[in-house]
């Protein structure tokens, strides 16, 4: 074991038992935390910022690329935003203790199924500082601890976050372990080896970076490494309705997962409706199948365009015959994350709704409003492309799991079993 | 790509297309289903049982051993009762389509989260032709394809039961390959490299083999390796209560993955209580710490015992000085199945329950009580020990999804951003 793991594993085992104090904690104590943090942030506000200025100066001096360094940069009003974000967690319901099962086995056996932490987080991010204070609300709320590991260029700016952090933790009297900052660059991959110390992690960056977390642990990841999303036009759609949301969809935020990659329109309405659409995104570089390119003069489509997230102002066109054709072009292609169908033909959207296998599965609307905040989650944790749940965009919900309780009076299984065996009640209380 | 791999590649797509096909079904369809697989297996008993007799030669002349022989074997009442079973799969309620979101974002735009199937389920087994029929109707009640693979011992009764469930599927007018059959021992490989057409995989054997599915696929896998369970008795245990728990929990089906392996004991009541429970199972070895062997003459317990599954009539005994310490040995050598405590101490039962992570914690009752049938779920798919949900006892819940739904009238996310924002009602219907 290299000296790197060792400290980890120390390090894990430390937040471990810290998070251990922190989810026997009543909501209402967590929630009190989070006020403390929330204040020893602004009372480091001006540190927090100069680091900031710190790590924006060298990433300047490196040549950071422009989107990064404009993520990494942390103003004012940003922190302010950031601070915020911290109080509003604390008005989140408590995620912890709820019950899903109430039940009677028989009399004065009850068995119990209730919401708990999963214990620890690990989270990996990319220059972004705001996500230390995010994530870290986040993992208090729910009574995780959390294991963060930052980028290099935002390495000043995160100390200082997580030093008044430490601060607000123990202001409020809980360990400040609970919150652990790993500064070594090796420390990544050993983090994703602790697979009996790390309950969960949650990769934030590209997605070239979420798929090489998911291949390198045993560990479940939250997240997804790619958003292809459709929107299919149908022959019955209201074609002004449809140009609005393909314009949204592809334009609002071309770099978001939730922006739309492929067009696919029913050839019925192929001649009237792409002159519409191509018209009302300008800027948008289209590329078409064969069919598309009779009516639209614009780059051939080739089979790689059907797979890729373009995250930019770039749509792949494709005629289809059929609202089959469409499914089963979406299903081959998609990325299971959010998939729309513009129709009047309330038929047609069942059959949309039903049969398209991905995450979210949307009619009249733009793919865009896929997002935990517009789904009223209040926190979003990230949004999963995984089949099992939790699926799509994730809240708190994403960072508790159950255990089973089961209270007796001395109750054995013999008593149950064999040929005079007790009957079971199995009355929900 | 091998010829198998090729093979089984068409074999799964069949199923999956056959599978969106059952999904599509009502609930009563799928339940009618249910009904005609029952009267085809039942028209096809002779066969059956000849078939699994071929099977039972065989593997007798090959000295099969004794244990996988028993469940090999399949006569007129047990074929009798699983075709009972696939019945009463039949009475549960659906867990397709349930509701569990139906929220207002905005006037007009209708978010639901619903359950829907996961698609297609790998089921890999040893011996066992009962559960041919088990997880085939399971799969039809939850709209999931099948793909099974099981042992060669088995293969003449697979077959026979796989055929007459094709019978039953086409007498209800769904597509054979819904449930598919592989024969080829190459097979089980391929099938867990399938991760784009499977959707969970569910390995039925011992630990080792269902720790070498874990270890081989990039699938998610229901189940558990290991069971190590323990059994602490507190200081405050009205030990004649403890002792009959012991007993029912150690020797009442030793191989089972919720029997006990290890018994915790508080060093205050470990003179009186320790020799009370050596009497009570003079069958079973006991291997106790230091402490233990000061009270009984036994064999002495090793670091590995403490991490070993028996599956026997074997228990190994340690004293602890606290309940913390009871805790703290669970939370490293337990496997996260299920754990005991028997208390009159309501705090001490509160802590333990809190603070003992596992899916199932028990207070004063058996830990042979953590079964999906004793909970009530009425049909079990499988017991999960890892962390994310679903875990514990898995019914049909294990066998769903779910996906959101977004309904609007051309609404699109620029409306929503921005200065003049409209707001979201968030308004749950």
């Amino acid at each position: 074991m290299t000296l790197t793991a060792a400290t980890l594993i120390e390090t894990a085992q430390s937040t471990r038992q810290a998070a251990q104090t922190l989810a026997s904690w009543p909501g209402e104590a967590r929630n009190q935390a989070l006020v403390t943090v929330a204040e020893a942030l602004k009372d480091s506000a001006a540190e927090i910022l100069a680091a900031n200025q710190a790590d924006c100066r060298q990433a300047e001096a490196t040549g950071l690329a422009t989107a990064l360094l404009a993520r990494l940069k942390l103003d004012a009003s940003k922190l302010e935003a950031a601070i915020a974000g911290v109080l509003s967690v604390a008005e989140l319901p408590d995620p912890l203790g709820r019950l899903h099962i109430n039940r009677e086995l028989d009399a004065g056996l009850i068995l119990k199924r209730v919401t708990c932490p999963l214990g620890v987080l690990g989270v990996i991010f990319e220059a972004r500082p705001d996500a230390v204070m995010q994530i870290s609300a986040l993992g208090i709320k729910s009574g995780n601890g959390v294991i963060l590991k930052g980028g290099q260029e935002a390495i000043h700016s995160c100390r200082a976050i997580v030093h008044a952090i430490h601060q607000g933790l123990e202001a409020a009297g809980l360990p400040p372990e609970t919150i652990a900052l790993l500064t070594n660059r090796e420390e990544t991959l050993a983090l994703l080896e602790l697979d009996r110390l790390v309950d969960l992690i949650i990769p934030r960056g590209s997605n070239s970076f979420v798929r090489f977390v998911q291949d390198n642990t045993r560990i479940p990841v939250l997240g997804h490494a790619e958003g292809i999303c459709h929107l299919y036009v149908d022959q019955a759609a209201d074609l002004a309705q449809a140009v609005a949301i393909a314009v949204d969809a592809k334009t609002e935020y071309p770099a978001a997962c939730n922006a739309i990659e492929t067009l696919l329109v029913h050839q019925a309405i192929a001649a009237q409706f792409l002159p519409l659409v191509a018209a009302a995104m300008p800027q948008v570089e289209l590329r078409g199948d064969a069919q598309t390119r009779q009516i639209l003069s614009i780059t051939a489509a080739c089979e790689a365009d059907w797979a890729t997230e373009y995250s930019d102002l770039i749509l792949a066109i494709r005629v289809v015959d059929s609202i089959e054709a469409a499914i089963s072009h979406i299903n081959a292609y998609g990325s299971g994350h959010t998939e729309a169908i513009v129709t009047s033909n309330s038929q047609t959207a069942a059959t949309f709704l039903a049969e398209v296998d991905a995450a979210g599965v949307f009619h009249n609307c733009s793919t865009r409003f896929a997002d935990g905040f517009r789904y009223g989650f209040g926190a979003e944790v990230g949004i999963s492309t995984q089949k099992m749940p939790p699926r799509g965009p994730v809240g708190l919900e994403g960072l508790v799991t159950y255990k089973y309780q089961l209270t007796g009076q001395g109750q054995i299984v013999a008593d149950y079993s064999g040929t005079n065996a007790k009957p079971f009640t199995h009355k929900n209380l």
